[in-house]
C-alpha cells in the first residue's frame, strides 16, 4: 500500500541549470514522510517532545532518471518495504503528474483557457513519468544520546 | 482583495534553534507569489520561456514577529499594494492558523482522538497568530541583459 | 570597523532565473555574523547549550540591486550600527569581489593560465560592485520561552 | 590522490532535530566537487555558456554514520574511482575535523582562550570523525536537449 503526496516545483527548489536541483528530492522526499506518519496519527514535533526521540535517516540510495523544472507538480510514491525494531526501509519514487485542472492544488478557481495562453505551459506528456526513485533507510533515535534505540511498540503496531 | 496560500513547516524549514529559518519566510512568500500569479492564469517558467523575462526581487522588508515551529500549518497572505509600469509591491503576512482536520491539507482522512494523543500536538492557541509581516518590491526584467524593462500591457491587465 | 567574510556562489544558491535566489543573501548574512561573532570569541552553539538563550532576527531590510551569479565570490561585510540592552542593528552589504588567484579561497594551486580558457571566467569587472545591502536586526531570547531578554553583559562587552 | 574541501555548520543547514538536514550533506558534496573541479581549471558556470553542456548527478548512495551540529568544521574528501566516457564516479566523505585556530578558516586572529571559555566549544574528540560516506555518479548532458552526451576530450584528459 503506497501512500501520495504531491508537492509543487518553486523557484527555491531550481538551480542555474534550469532543473530540480538533486540535494531538494531529499526535501520532498522527507515531506511526503511526515505527511505519510501525520496520516496514520503520528506526529514528530510532539514525539519529540513527549518521547526524547525522533526517527533520523541513515542510509538514502537515489536515482535521478529525468530532470523536474519549474511549475511541475511532482507525486511522491513512499511504500514501506522493511520494518525493523529499530528501522525502517521504505521506497520513494517521485512522478511528474499530468497538468490538469485538479492538479493545480485547488487554487485555481478562475483559471480559463483565455489566460492559460500567457503563460500556463500546456501539458501534452504522458500521465506521468517517474523522475527519481529512492531507497531510504530511517532509524530511531534518543535525541539527548543519538544513539538508535527501539522504535515504541505503539509506533511499530500503527506502522 | 488578499490571496490566500497554505504552507506545511517540515524539517527542512527549521534549524537547530527549534525554530522556521529566518530565511525561509522568504520562499514561503515567494511561493504564494507565484500561486497568486498562477491563479491569475500567469506561469512563469512558461513566461520566461516565451518572452525572455521575469519577476525579480528588488526590496523586501521583513518583520518577525513570533517563531513558527515544526508541523504549524502557515496561512500566507498576499496583497497587491502598488503596480507600476516596471513594478509592483506587494504586503504578504504569515499568520500561524489554529489546526483542524481540515487544515491538515485533506491527508488526515484517518487521523482520529486515539491516535492524536501519540504525536499529534493539541492545539488550542486562538484562530491565527501573526508570525512574520513583510513588505515586498518587485521588479520585471529581461533575462538576457538583466535590466529592469516595463511590465508587459497584458500582465498589468490581469494584476 | 567591519567584519569581512567571503563566500562562494555554489549550484545551490542558484535558481532557474540564472541568479542567487533571494532569500539565499539571507543565508550569507546569517554565515558572516556568525563567523563574526566567532571571531570575537562568541560560540553560538555552546551560548545556546550553556545559557539556553540565543540570538535571533527580528527585523530585516533588504536591497537587491545586481544579480549574483554561480562561481562569484562574494564579500560579505557587516558593520554593528546599534547596541540595545535585548538588540543589535547590523548593516550588512555582499559586494561581488574582482576574482584573482588570491580570492579562490586558497584551493587554485594548480590553477594555471593554460586551464583557465576551459571555464574559469576572465573577470574584468571593476574591483568589486555592490549587489545587495541590508539592515539587520537583532534581538536576544531565552530558548525555552522564546521571550526577549537582556543580552549577558559579557557579550554586551565584547560587542 | 583525494581532494579536501573544508565547510563551517551553519544555522541554515541545521534543523530542529539539532543537527545538519540529511539533505545538506549533498550541498557540501557538490560544493565540493565544484571546488574540485576549480582546482583543475573547470569553471562549471563558463563551461555551460561555452559549451552549453554540464555535470549533473545522476545517482547517489548515501550513508549517515553520526550526526554533525553546528559549528561544526567539516572536511570533505573526494576522490574520483570511475572515469567512463560520459559519467564520472566519486567516493566522497565528511569527516568533523578537530577543531584548531588553524581549521577557523583563518578568521578567528584575535580568537583566544580568555574567551574561549565564553561560548567556542572545547573540542577533545579525536583527530577526525567519518560522519557521512557516500557514492556519487556523474554524467554530461547538453543543456538544451537534457540529454547525455560524451566528456569533452580536454576534460576527460584533465580529469
Amino acid at each position: 500500500m503506497s501512500f501520495n503526496h504531491t508537492v509543487r516545483v518553486y523557484w527555491e527548489d531550481t538551480d542555474a541549470g534550469g532543473i530540480v536541483f538533486y540535494a531538494n528530492y531529499l526535501k520532498y522526499f522527507e515531506r511526503a514522510r511526515t505527511e505519510w506518519l501525520r496520516s496514520l496519527g503520528i506526529g514528530q514535533h510532539k514525539l519529540k517532545e513527549d518521547l526524547g526521540a525522533m526517527f533520523v535517516v541513515s542510509e538514502t540510495h537515489v536515482k535521478y532518471l529525468m530532470p523536474a523544472v519549474l511549475d511541475d507538480v511532482l507525486e511522491i510514491e513512499t511504500v514501506i518495504t522493511h520494518r525493523g525494531k529499530s528501522s525502517l526501509s521504505l521506497d520513494q519514487k517521485a512522478y511528474r503528474k499530468q497538468t490538469t485542472k485538479a492538479d493545480h492544488l485547488g487554487r485555481l478557481d478562475n483559471y480559463n483557457s483565455e489566460r492559460s495562453e500567457i503563460g500556463v505551459a500546456k501539458q501534452d506528456q504522458p500521465a506521468s513519468q517517474l523522475l527519481c526513485s529512492a531507497t531510504i533507510r530511517i532509524g530511531w533515535i534518543n535525541v539527548q544520546t543519538g544513539r538508535p534505540a527501539r522504535i515504541p511498540s505503539f509506533i511499530q503496531e500503527i506502522l
